[in-house]
């Protein structure tokens, strides 16, 4: 098995179904990543040790992912200087705003690099462009990944216009 | 010097304005109070630290004030199994709001005690209600304060009712 | 049965199913509790007398749930000088939003403790932190308690990673 | 002095201003009315008194401002079954938003005629509508009043044309 | 038949559901209500003259239901110097914030009694209070509305205490 | 004088500065248009006959600018079957999104086309794309105002570049 | 076939549910549309080709369809001196809201015409009205379409009121 | 001068008094930076090129910064595989929370790291953090800035102790 680059951290086992769903894009494009559950609040001197762990081992990129109050993101930048992306998890009633506005309205120092709600998708596609920027091989997956989108679009669309065709 | 009973932590030298225009209320019922500037994500270590002595030194009641993003509240409650209460602070263009809901949507496990945006002066009596529950001496102060507040709006009604007479 | 410490009212008996679940805490703490139904609009001079009674049985902390215009909390925090914890009910189309904003945005005077949207787990914890302050016994369960949750999330964990590598 | 039919209730010294402004219609309406200051949270059992008095003395209207968590509105409703007007004071860093929500969305029951935050002056006519359902004098004093509405507006198209005509 | 004295306007045929289910308070208390679906933007000619025959009618409240955009409530009170009482109706994505706003914002001259979203039943309370205002018989039947209120209440109670006490 | 092709209605004599700040674009372009006070609420009958006046003068494009609830726009919408554009003033205290939400959320059948938030200019600009699609001349000017905003953006990006290179 | 006038612009398949319901006005008007799926960021320069080819093959009016962050309608709007109409569409956990204000909040100089929620209808009822200003058959089309809503409120106003009499 | 490593976009001229105050981070850790002014609409042709530009030159990170609708981060975003950070700058009436929105919530393959609203030093921080990955110097040089954000906030706490214990 190879050393994992990225660390995903996830607040709560309640958020692993929306997690599992994201990280097939790293299974897809082959980066190792270790996944660990640990709170900012009910085992926040876990959390520490974790980090400080993960950062040992050669660890590049945080993916921390929160639901509610979601303080993980922040908690983790302030226990390291790697970047640390923010996934707000939208499990509350107020579907995730509360989240969002708790990771991304961080104090000047101390950045997360929020993406949108429930998206680890994204997470894990910004934690490979910046692996990428000093590993080619990655460049290229992610070049050919971005081919793919494209591809899909001009087939849906082809797909689109069959149908409207027929229907006529 | 009296032995400090509620410890006021403040995430931001920019934050202390609105939390002096609060302990007033503190030093009017002689309250010893502690008060320390602290970051969740630039001084997490020292916070940690910070709760861990206050906890020894006796303390009873953390009241935890932060804007933005907060996690210092949240961050406090995951230390200490003592009554946290929160302050969101308005410094934020959106006016509090995000610290509103990132202090008070604490996850199960980890209360936070959360007051109006901006509203120090409702933490400190919350926590002097608290500490009252066996003190008999800040019981009757807190009738007192209470007694107080009627009075002012009867003057209050009584100085508009008068402006109004002389208006006919 | 033991003499009640805690009191739980409820705003409406919709609101009950939510109120049961955060309840179990309380009995698994065997903190002896009391609950009524009682209205901030529909039933004001019953709710005066219940707070009143509550107050002259000996009753330490209230615990008010409420949703929609969610009055009650702040009622009560006008009635009693014992500390009062409110937790919104997301029961409105708007979800919870319009309750939290009317329990936590009280005037300067009165106080509500306020929990997240729903949160009675939260209240009925916060209530205890605050018994415990003058209750050995309580500090001790809750400091259980407290290691209860890492204990949980160091087993979801495990059995997290367990599962990856099975998958591999 | 005539009886007055009209009870303005505002929930803060503070809220004064914003009041005043808008009884000059009361006023010029030549409507008798009795204004004071009450909280629900400070002095609620004075509330109570007041709204029974008012009841007796023949009060057929309640208008009733209150900002931040707006509870007296709601709670005067609860205490008469004559109509009550809430006005949502835009007093808290959230622009009367939390006001809003707090006084519009009561339980079914108990209703308050809600109108837009800070437009005492809204309040004010209502209350005239209201009382003009059996009075002729008034109704015909609404009239007059919504024709200077549609007067005043010609008015103003009228000088608007005239300046954009001498600007060309 | 009798004459009716409060006419209910809806927005769109789909809100009829949310409209029936208030109007039976109308009917238990016996205020002889029409009702008609109307439209301010796809048939506001006819509103107007829907309206202008209500009043000729001897209609004494207009209660406006309308959702998404809900400018019904606010053309009907162009309309008239009656009371008009406007719900806004949670049928949008944003549900209800929407219509709640447009109805209650009005610009000063012509007021809307907004009630709850969704709230049919308030608005019916509502103009029952008002009819109150000359009616007796009515004020009767809303006082023992009332009670009816409070005896649901110490009855929801009565069966919670019993329930929780086999429970022991 | 030319005869109008645009016709702007304003809610109110309050929102004129933000509405002539706008329409400077139609003066440069030559577009010439005509300007109205109407109320959708204060004076709607007035309203009927001024755009039933203006479709008859070959109006071809309505501009309805409003804040608060701003009924005008779906107002107008509702009594031609021109384009109409609807403008939010962001005269509440709420900022504009009551005056968004209300003018944009308009029901099936009957559009708005709304742009931003105080933008009379984009409302503006979006009347002469309209009038442009019949109308060469138009085309070519805002082909040349197009052009313009990307020389404003290129000529800026010169005098800041100009500042950087001198400070360093 | 005959040349298309509107083109719609849909920003993901998984919006085309929503697209299909909507264009069967255009349908039922009998309008020549084209319909393609492309996007503001997976597919940016073939977005860019697909709007400069539909405006040489002459069409008159985008209709643009994008949920999220919505960048669709914008960049369609800079690319094209025609007029572009942007539909938000709710996909997201915040229901559109936030394509509601990524479409409408457009800065000066580039105008989206922004329709409801989801509201495909109304976009193209928009650009018909649009396209009518120079096409009589359209515009007595639109002429019809409206008196068919007047004849639909009428019948579900019949209905309502048979239905109630037969209750009686 | 060295060759630029970060590049700046920034929306509009107006934006730059913030950016400005922001980009002091970069200056003081010797970061090569170049800036730009350009737009996702006026001139999203020059965009392109201006991005194909920077990636030829060799930069490593984006910062876009944009108000409103705020659509070039996206936009930059579609266009490179490069990390793209995007701030949302608070200059609408509704205060940066469009552009928030607009801006984190992109659609799945293309993401943008957003932080805070008008958090241009907390990009560029980030920024600083994904070159440090592969550059030992400023990996030292951030840990130096994180080591002074610790300083600065013990030497505000002894400043408020100081002035603290003077006012006893």
């Amino acid at each position: 098995m190879m050393k994992p680059r990225i660390a995903i951290l996830v607040g709560s086992k309640s958020d692993l179904p929306i997690i599992e769903k994201g990280i097939n894009i790293l299974k897809k494009l082959d980066v190792p990543t270790d996944i660990t559950i640990t709170s900012a609040h009910r085992s926040l001197k876990h959390t520490i040790k974790i980090v400080e762990r993960y950062e040992k081992t050669g660890i590049e990129v945080f993916i921390v992912c929160a639901g509610l109050s979601a303080h993980l993101p922040g908690v983790v930048a302030g226990l390291t200087n790697l970047p640390v992306i923010g996934v707000p998890i939208g499990s509350s009633v107020v579907k995730g705003l509360d989240s969002l506005l708790s990771i991304v309205q961080m104090p000047t120092g101390i950045p997360v690099a929020t993406v949108g709600i429930n998206s680890v998708s994204n997470a894990c596609l910004l934690a490979i462009e910046i692996l990428a920027l000093k590993d080619k091989e990655l460049k290229s997956k992610i070049k050919n990944y971005r081919k793919g989108l494209v591809k899909d679009i001009l087939n849906d669309n082809k797909n689109l216009k069959k149908r409207f065709s027929q229907e006529k």
